[in-house]
């Protein structure tokens, strides 16, 4: 298996990506190619090293910046690092690809190259998020915006496989996201999908609401990107704040410094709880290979649980399972 | 000034209700009146010895719990103590009101009873949560889903003048929750808000996002309800499950309680910076007159702050600056 990782994207590119790709071709049964300034790859991989055959190289003397305008930049940039690994899973030279660049030029290349899988109106990004309960998806955690109920149900179906296949996850409980938790309560979209998704073959637990996510009352969390995206940063926004308060109330005098000496184990097991990184990236779903998107801050530790994801990713099977599953619309508006 | 109190709603009534007011009128130089069983509430009131004649009594036989459809429900009883509350206000018999119980049968008592300050589309609520840099507002925090781009400019201009006369900040940044920070971001919703916003009387900041929240960049962060909703309880509920996990680091052990002894200053005022009964009530703007929502959960202690909140809202005349400075839409749709 050959896993395509974009080197040039994210905080922490290109020493990050090639990092954690030697560290992964000694821990897993992989091969790794990594997209990009070729020179520089290869004089990072020799710092660490390594001298095998599982790590190769592809040229994209171009990359494209958190603040370039996505679909644009990926039509017009054809030698941008993120456009040429899209380039090679498509053309089959690699089983999966990673990036931690542009969210939306990910996005982009996904759809625009790699293309959707027959019967998928739109592809969605799918994020695990900590909970009380463990990790839970929240699906769409930002792809799209002003979604039709058509498009939820087929976020569900998805994010139920995955959640079966990778996260190996029995009977997943899918809840759609409202302001309340009563059948009825809702806005347009929320309540029109409601049936739809009580209808459907997935385990549909009903409207859950925000106090949920962390609570982790459903597995899958289903979404309007919109929304999915305003939950997410809410989340990341808030663990921020905690940890920066506790951080100034354990460094404040020589007590609270002791106290933190006390209870160091159990802070960091709870910090490890609440660490993104420990849970890989997220897997665009409905695209005709996988396609998967690391954190932008993502250091070596975090890439490394993205490359285990995006294997597991493709040993499962899980876009086979979503061509078999996903509903198809009748009016043809699928393609 | 007397502030009518629905002593009937929330999840600690009539005991604390009964128990704030009892503190508030030796606090503030102010009348109340308790609404709800008057046998009931008087014997509550004589546990605290108190005997003055600064609290008096309104008869209402009937409460409505928080399973029941609020505007059918306000409809049809009466004799339920949101709905006789809400017609004191109306008739003048005191000049604010206050409840703890079902949110949407007392948006419904203001909207269907007190009614809308004349150009108002819809009335919103108002919330503020804690953020690193103190309270800031979010607006609508769940009194309507599926608004317009007029909605959410009047919501701006509401939140804007609230902050500006009760909470004294000085000219306070607004910002529209979007899924992204640059122009452009949004559903079709923000998108078309943006540039209203822009060209209102507001010191509009443009899009913010989830993450600002708690880092607190607007003073003012204006969406719909649904958004609003989800924001509100993905923050409650990750408080929740924060304050349960840091509980139990520190109740693992001998040494761990030792611990919580030398960092109690540090995390008892952080507790208190993250604690929405400092910040009382949500009022909801909008209304002819002050319509205050207190938290369900709220205690005696988050209860008087929420009167006192009541009372600026009645001292600081924010009703007249809405009726003067809300945008009215030349079509008529207002009324």
């Amino acid at each position: 298996m050959k896993i395509i990782i974009d080197a040039m994207g994210g905080d922490n590119a290109p020493q990050a990506p090639v990092h954690a790709a030697v560290l992964a071709v000694q821990e897993m049964d992989i091969e790794i190619t990594l997209v990009g300034d070729v020179e520089l790859l290869m004089a990072e991989v020799n710092k660490y090293g390594y001298k095998g055959r599982r790590i190769t190289y592809a040229r994209a003397d171009d990359v494209i910046s958190n603040h370039e305008e996505p679909a644009k930049a990926v039509r017009s940039k054809k030698n941008a690092s993120v456009v040429v690994a899209a380039n090679l899973l498509k053309n089959g030279d690699g089983d999966a690809m990673l990036s931690m660049g542009n969210t939306g030029a990910l996005l982009a290349a996904g759809l625009l190259i790699v293309g959707r899988i027959k019967g998928v109106i739109r592809p969605a990004i799918a994020t695990l998020l900590p909970s009380a309960k463990g990790p839970k998806m929240l699906i769409d955690a930002g792809a799209n915006t002003n979604c039709k109920p058509e498009n939820l149900v087929q976020f569900a179906t998805m994010g139920d496989i995955y959640m079966k296949k990778v996260l190996k996850t029995d009977n997943p409980t899918v809840g759609i996201i409202s302001n309340g938790e009563e059948e009825g309560k809702g806005d347009e979209l929320t309540k029109e999908t409601f049936p739809m998704l009580k209808a459907s073959n997935v385990n549909f637990i009903g409207n859950i609401e925000g106090r949920d996510v962390m609570e982790g009352t459903a597995d899958v969390m289903v979404c309007d990107g919109f929304v999915g995206n305003v939950i997410l940063k809410t989340v990341e926004g808030m663990g921020h704040v905690v940890s920066q308060k506790v951080r100034e109330i354990f460094e404040k005098n020589i007590f609270t410094k002791f106290a933190a000496v006390l209870a160091m184990k159990g802070i960091r097991s709870f910090k490890q709880s609440m660490d993104y990184r420990e849970y890989g990236g997220a897997p665009l779903l409905g695209t005709k290979k996988p396609v998967i998107k690391g954190h932008g801050s993502s250091d070596a530790k975090a890439i490394v649980s993205a490359i285990y994801q995006a294997k597991k990713f493709v040993e499962t099977d899980v876009i086979k399972s979503i061509e078999k599953n996903v509903t198809v619309m009748e009016d043809g508006i699928n393609d």
